[in-house]
């Protein structure tokens, strides 16, 4: 290796030892096995065992590499900018700035061209315009609901989490499945219908 | 959705519940920042970004999908099979036929088509012949031990293991990246050097 090839390489080993503190970053949504919450590598690895298995169901043909890599990353800037619980609204407000500023942080550790590709997923996923932007945007909903309703609601019981809002982050999995809307809005509707929701 | 389709839908909504419990299949490695052992779960998440980062070190080119898919599902069989210590004799004389076991179970839990994909990329990844799985072997290795190079040895202290072992145990990372290898051997020197391996 020459200084660049051995400069390139050290970046990237900083950047992956950096990305150990994805573990550390815990979520709303509880672990069904353990009295935990989940954390944002445990997330991204699920949300990538979904894409997998559940590609058949976006409405459009995706690139299951793109998506995988995209739910990979996706909660990579929650680094510095922390988990946002998605129904507080005060940390909402903020948000987009703390992850800007996260986003050019963490992913500028990487070399240029990989710094860019990261980045670019990064921002399609946060835009939702593409297929498979669409389609990880649909499984990071999927994903908490299913194990929260699994738990039998016991992140909503916590927050006092009413139907209304959970149906109104849910609209969006209809952008990137019919199939995975339909699947979210009957669990929300047994969840209803069990008390498990206000 | 027809019958047939709503029983697919619903064989892989199983198995991906099932797949929670990946995150409480304790490791020896341990996390960088919290004193807890690392998890399957996060393992094979932080497996899958040093294989989007690295895969330029591959010896041959890889299919990067197929290395993803095959990183993400390398250590489902251990829901059943459990976490086998690489320096425990006992423990591997039989986890051959444990994991061949958990993985008739664990994989059949999907659509046959789908079952048999993940069952031919673990089939792969345990005999170690294609690019992709010399590759995800190398990182298999990679990981750990720049884990534990960066938490100063605690897990090889914990154990006692002594240089030969990791030497021994990481020969097959040469298979995968020459690149990785000297990496891989210049930190167990390093490790040597500073006392953290006997």
């Amino acid at each position: 290796m020459n200084d660049a090839e051995k400069k390139r390489f050290a970046d990237q080993i900083a950047f992956l030892v950096e990305m150990d503190k994805m573990k550390n970053i815990y979520r709303q949504t509880r672990v069904l096995h353990e009295d935990r919450a989940e954390n944002d590598a445990e997330h991204a690895w699920h949300l990538a065992m979904l894409a997998l298995v559940l590609s058949e169901y976006s409405n459009e043909p995706v690139d299951l590499k793109k998506v995988l890599a995209t739910v990979l990353i996706h909660d990579v800037v929650e680094i510095d900018a922390g988990d946002t619980y998605a129904y507080d609204a005060a940390g909402n407000a903020t948000k987009a700035e703390r992850e800007q500023k996260a986003a050019d942080r963490l992913f500028g550790l990487l070399p240029e061209d990989q710094a860019a590709y990261m980045r670019q997923l990064w921002d399609e996923f946060e835009a939702n315009e593409t297929p498979e932007a669409k389609f990880a945007n649909a499984l990071d909903r999927v994903q908490p609901l299913m194990l929260n309703y699994c738990k039998h609601g016991e992140s909503w019981k916590t927050h006092g989490t009413r139907r209304e809002q959970v149906e109104q982050r849910n609209q969006i999995v209809r952008e990137g499945s019919a199939v995975l809307s339909d699947f979210v809005f009957a669990l929300i509707q047994s969840a209803s219908e069990e008390g498990l929701l206000k």
